[in-house]
């Protein structure tokens, strides 16, 4: 069956102070044609220009918390979405301070935005729903971090049941949303056809979630369980541990261990600490704990698949 | 003699809304090796890392006014000097609100600063003296923006008078800052050198002047007579000129008139519309009214020279 993209573009892969090369965290969840940004640090507008994605598409912004490399491209962006001339609102969800920050620069600037910037704040919770619609739902994960950092878990919507090709003729046209959505076919005079006889399962519901910054957190697992592809911070190796621990930060085995623990499909990691001047050795840490693993790149394009390859 | 640097270093010409390959405005002037940062858009850091420019010889940072293409990268520098250990103070002269913008993000972020921020906060007026040390005074120019906007006019210092090397030896050890300083020698028994007979005069102090954003504004010119070299924005060529206007910008020819009125050394132009894709007819334009003009460009270096050749 056709079913409309859910992929993931990772535009900096850095930490606070970025290699050179690097740049700090941003990423495109690419949803049926719809793009959430999911956070956007300094230069993510330039990011995007490199990668030939329209700042006009995005539709929804996902900022995790309020450490600079995670947000300081915001107000940039919803600047150039303006002098672009938008229309069509946005929707930037974060913590609560976010919208502090951006309405003192609005107000210092002069600036009227022409389109409705709708600001939702995010609580430090799990499972909380950010944003349905028909195509995606994403709530909350609480990461733990030095400040309240919140990582995000995109859940595709399952799909209507496939109509079988060869019985169309035996569906009336009006009939036709009822039987997608699961319902048997009932005939006026009692008459009933089972839907399974009628459709094909949905394909299954893809699912990505974004946990950026955080400390070793265990308590994430439950809510991770059988994540198609986990975006996982990785900003140190185990050599550092003591080091990642004094900054709520991750090593690679880390990462890897929640991966393992919730049974996920693929692990990408992110957020290298500059002292890594190629983040290998992360790889390799993680690897010897969690096979599926692979390292996020600038501009790197990752289609997520389910378990079954789908 | 020899003297320490003066020169001016371009990182970014681009205007709101960079054209591909252009950066927002961002300048460093080296004034004898105490390097003060001009302005300061996004992505201001990689810029001078491009440039080979350590951000910690920065001591003096001026913005000059609240548009998002004139201070976004701040917070992101501010923030990268703490985290690679900067101790010694950084001053920032800017309009008041950004100290709000800066405490905010400061606070958000959970950052107590390792270093001492000094923040001044500009007056929207002319000769305002923001700064002086024994190599430069920085004084205040009153732009005429859509919101608030001060330029900057750099001063370097009057050097001391140099003394002549063969007279070095009339001159008694302890008398000789009293002679450089411009004092005749005097002797105890009532004899006296007079001061001509013993030094050179000092070489004439070179000049930078900052303007950006502005529109047209003659009342400029008396504080920008004799300049060395005037950075002026040219935004928009004649053809835009009532779109110069309605923006409270420049054309390449008004920045033209202002430098001839006040009889600079030479002109420089950025700020450029990314709907010039080459930046030459705004050159050529300039060009036909003032004729010493250059374009600023990513990287450019430019040694600011006295009228004379100094």
């Amino acid at each position: 069956m056709d079913r409309g993209p859910f992929t993931l573009t990772t535009l900096g892969t850095g930490a606070a102070l970025p290699a050179r090369g690097r740049y700090p965290t941003s990423q495109i969840l690419d949803v049926h044609g719809m793009l959430h940004l999911i956070d956007c640090g300094e230069g993510t507008q330039e990011r995007m220009r490199g990668a030939g994605i329209s700042f006009q598409r995005i539709a929804h912004v996902h900022i995790s918390h309020m450490h600079g490399d995670h947000y300081l491209g915001l107000m940039g962006l919803i600047s150039s979405m303006h002098l672009m001339g938008r229309r069509k609102e946005l929707f930037v969800h974060g913590p609560k301070e976010l919208k502090e920050v951006v309405d003192i620069q609005l107000r210092a600037s002069g600036t009227y935005l022409r389109y409705p910037l709708r600001f939702r704040s995010l609580p430090h919770v799990n499972g909380h729903v950010v944003h349905a619609d028909e195509h995606v739902t994403v709530t909350t994960l609480a990461l733990k971090h030095r400040i309240p950092c919140t990582g995000f878990l995109f859940k595709e919507s399952v799909g209507l049941r496939g109509l079988r090709r060869e019985q169309l003729h035996r569906i009336p046209q009006f009939k036709r949303a009822a039987v997608k959505a699961g319902h048997d076919l009932e005939f006026p005079d009692g008459a009933r056809i089972p839907n399974a006889e009628l459709t094909l399962d949905p394909e299954s519901p893809r699912s990505y979630a974004y946990c950026s910054d955080t400390a070793y957190e265990p308590d994430l697992v439950p809510h991770l369980e059988g994540v198609d592809l986990l975006y996982h911070e990785a900003t140190f190796t185990e050599a550092m541990a003591g080091r990642a621990k004094e900054t709520y930060h991750s090593t690679a085995a880390d990462a890897a261990r929640i991966a393992a623990a919730a049974g996920v499909g693929r692990l990408l990691l992110g957020h290298f600490s500059s002292r890594y001047k190629s983040p290998d050795p992360l790889l390799t840490e993680a690897l010897g704990i969690f096979p599926r693993t692979v390292l996020s790149h600038e501009g790197g394009v990752f289609p997520v698949r389910t378990r079954d390859g789908a």
